[in-house]
């Protein structure tokens, strides 16, 4: 048996940090006076709600972050904001606490299935710094979680802006007087009194603790591609116009600017993985029904003690044409409860999914703590098919590689077991089981044209089989090549793999 | 001005119960013994597997429910199902109490967006009828709202079968004294102790209780198009063969027919509501600025008062191309607290939403409990543009006013105040209109070919529109026909309305 775990460090895509003013460097006495509000706001919002309807012309999403102290007028800006766009472009979203289904994936999974469609704008009234800030002050998580996400916020960000989004994120400041203030105000009037909170006035006096905080935040997470912008708030009308301004601007470079194009420089010679995989490898009939009713029912048991410890687990199938992952599957998904697992058939991306991130229709099926899926193909096509196919470009599927990597550490950082496989057989054994399924009735509806058509292509794919094995294989979630000439050796190979793996979390 | 509230009765579709056995007629004594057991399965399961690839094919979407004592065997039941079907075609749900995004809408709702796509299957490990089990054994609902469940239940069931889909419910029937003896067989054993809980023993004590109300659910949810099947699960060989017996029959049925052909009988004549508008209604520039301020003040209030009492609001907005929607829907939501509302604009269903039923994309836009959303055109679609297009067949836009009726009638009975605009211009001025569209440079992007092509269909439409607010105008859900040729008047209009409907409600 060969098991790969080739680790691969992926070339980060590093950049230097620009970074924001601090709130320890913000002049809050900054002011703007009615007369001048009134002269300059109308040209503005014309502005704005121009450059969305050519944003939306050309599919360009944009994600404006809300982030501030409490009082500092979040609403009252995003308000201001919304006043100059049509309000069928855009969402505004909301963030609270995790509930109970958020809280069983990683932090960032409800955030990814907000993103807005291309040419949509979604608006966040608080976001995912919610886990670097009050999660943080409030030792809500451990400290190497929230240092953790800086690292997911980061190529999070990074990986929605390069394949074209805007992202805007706005601190709103104000002075602790002021805060207090505000807060008494509010307080005073019946209608309003509801709004002020503990948490608010607790936040007031943890203030410099906070500014701290914030400070840190801003030093960390100001990225080229996604800038903070601290607004001084204490003049609800300067951070009004500063704020207007700021989006125009990134809204204007984002319409030049759409992808990134240039592909990451990917470095280290490719070992032709494939060329060393035993495919004689089988085992008889009597050995596999054995074998696999043993095996079953271990994996039954080891099914409902991940439902009990809560632990996700990822099973991808990549293969061949006439592998055999469908029978494999089976044989597999037989053993588990099926309230505990789902199976996910994954094909050609549908026109909803093609107006998003292509990890986004992959974000929306993380499995839920205690969960398994298994996905029937994966997010590896981007590297495969696409690739192969000429459907995305060079840069992206290039930037792939990294990407995927990110993705499958933030499900494995947030305690998710993940197993791969390549379903591998030699081309004289795909060309009998082509032959045998337009022979066999029954089977006939497993072939297509498109069966002959990729094989035509063997060694395109080959070539990207291993690339990919080689760049993707990393300690979190190595791949497992699974010789399958023989149906049966692999059945059981796939199933003790990820016995194994499940064995080695709990 | 013209206020409509045309309270129609819709013709229901009245059809024959068909009575399952009740439990008290079940005879518990069957058994099935294991060469016979092992000698039917395989030719079932094969069978099956057959149906479920050519319901795939003909995208028919089936959908599996099963209710049951506790430690009936349901998880070892379905398990058993779905062997014989593969892994990739199907997904099981299993319902718990609902969480609290789903509290906060209809009890439906989370069914609605858990219905398969066209050729899937979905397995319900409980389901909706949770609601008039547990929760009205449990009084965890006051009687009103179970027995009105049973209504939403009917039409939920018959919409979805009317649309194609194949529904079959199976009750896992056990003996008091086998529950028993299962609960304690599965104490003895550590690895399966925690499966038995409290609520679980407190069913066994309650068993002739639960048996009424099983029997009285029998009695009432027992429909043609979707029927109960009672199993008989003392003995798991003899259910494992009545179910798959079951799946087989009721798929094959199903196979053979595919939609509600037959359009339901409509009657009543259609008044020519739109003949009798007073278009020539205004407002001065001044007289708007006044009121506009005044009353998006008042709406604001409002909105913040129905997120306190959490109090849903749903405003749709149907009217002629260029009747000044946008800029309509703009001034409402201008004075709204961005968190609080949502704009869904509707368009042509995209290929997913294709593959569902066609209220399923507004069953998933339903707003919580104390949020607004504001649709841009809506589910109205089907009788109007779907109906003159002949996207849809007579059947369906005929079927639609009753289904519409009830997905209103079911949001207002959790609820929701609805309010539904048709902004009516005439003919001239839509013609003025759309020469000013072309003759502005930043409106241009506002008028396209289909504007014009729609326009040529004006008598059409027109008497769709008439038909539309007579047969769906209803007391829960009233149309407001709103005067549009002067474009001042009618946003005055449309916020008033919002307003006293909110008004009427707090």
């Amino acid at each position: 048996m060969v098991l790969l775990s080739v680790s691969t460090l992926y070339p980060s895509d590093v950049r230097s940090k620009e970074y924001a003013m601090l709130l320890t460097q913000a002049d809050l006495t900054k002011k703007l006076d009615k007369k001048k509000y009134k002269s300059e706001m109308p040209r503005l919002q014309l502005r704005a709600g121009e450059l969305q309807r050519a944003l939306h012309e050309k599919g360009v999403p944009v994600i404006i972050v809300f982030e501030g102290w409490g009082a500092s007028g979040k609403g009252t800006q995003i308000n201001n904001l919304i006043l100059s766009l049509d309000p069928r472009g855009f969402n505004v979203n909301l963030t609270k606490p995790p509930n109970e289904e958020e809280y069983m994936r990683p932090f960032l999974w409800r955030f990814w299935l907000k993103m807005p469609s291309a040419g949509r704008i979604a608006i966040f009234d608080r976001s995912w710094y919610r886990r670097v800030l009050n999660d943080r002050v409030e030792k809500n998580v451990p400290k190497d979680e929230w240092r953790r996400a800086f690292g997911e916020i980061e190529s999070f960000e990074r990986q929605i802006t390069d394949d074209g989004a805007i992202v805007l994120k706005f601190f709103l400041h104000i002075g602790k007087k002021v805060q207090r203030k505000r807060f008494e105000a509010l307080e005073e009037n019946p209608a309003t009194a509801w709004k002020v909170t503990k948490s608010d006035w607790r936040q007031n006096r943890r203030y410099d603790r906070y500014v701290t905080v914030i400070n840190d935040m801003l030093k960390r997470a100001s990225f080229p591609f996604a800038p903070w912008t601290v607004v001084e708030a204490d003049d609800q009308r300067f951070a009004s116009v500063k704020i207007l301004k700021a989006v125009i601007a990134a809204m204007t470079a984002g319409l030049r600017r759409k992808r990134a194009l240039r592909p990451p420089v990917l470095t280290g010679k490719i070992p032709r993985i494939l060329d060393i995989v035993d495919l004689s490898a089988s085992l008889s009939r009597e050995e596999y029904e054995a074998r696999l009713k043993e095996r079953q029912a271990r994996l039954r048991d080891l099914g409902y003690e991940i439902y009990r410890k809560r632990v996700p687990v990822i099973v991808v199938y990549e293969g061949w044409d006439a592998a055999g992952k469908g029978g494999n599957i089976r044989r597999l998904a037989q053993s588990l409860d099926p309230r505990g697992y789902e199976v996910v058939p994954v094909s050609a991306p549908n026109d909803v999914e093609k107006t998003h991130h292509y990890l986004w229709r992959f974000w929306r099926k993380v499995p839920k703590a205690g969960h398994i899926t298994v996905f029937d193909r994966s997010w590896y096509g981007r590297v495969m098919v696409e690739r192969v196919e000429r459907f995305c470009s060079e840069a992206e599927w290039k930037r792939a590689y990294g990407e995927i990597n990110e993705f499958e550490a933030q499900c494995a950082d947030s305690g998710t077991v993940i197993v791969k496989f390549w379903l591998h057989i030699d081309r004289r054994e795909q060309l009998s089981r082509f032959h045998q399924r337009e022979n066999i009735s029954y089977k006939r509806w497993k072939i297509t044209g498109e069966d002959w058509r990729n094989r035509r292509k063997w060694d395109a794919y080959r070539a990207a089989v291993d690339e990919m094995l080689f760049r993707t294989g990393t300690k979190h979630a190595p791949w497992t090549v699974v010789e399958a000439n023989n149906k049966l050796f692999a059945r059981i190979k796939t199933i003790d793999t990820v016995i194994a793996a499940i064995e080695r979390r709990l």
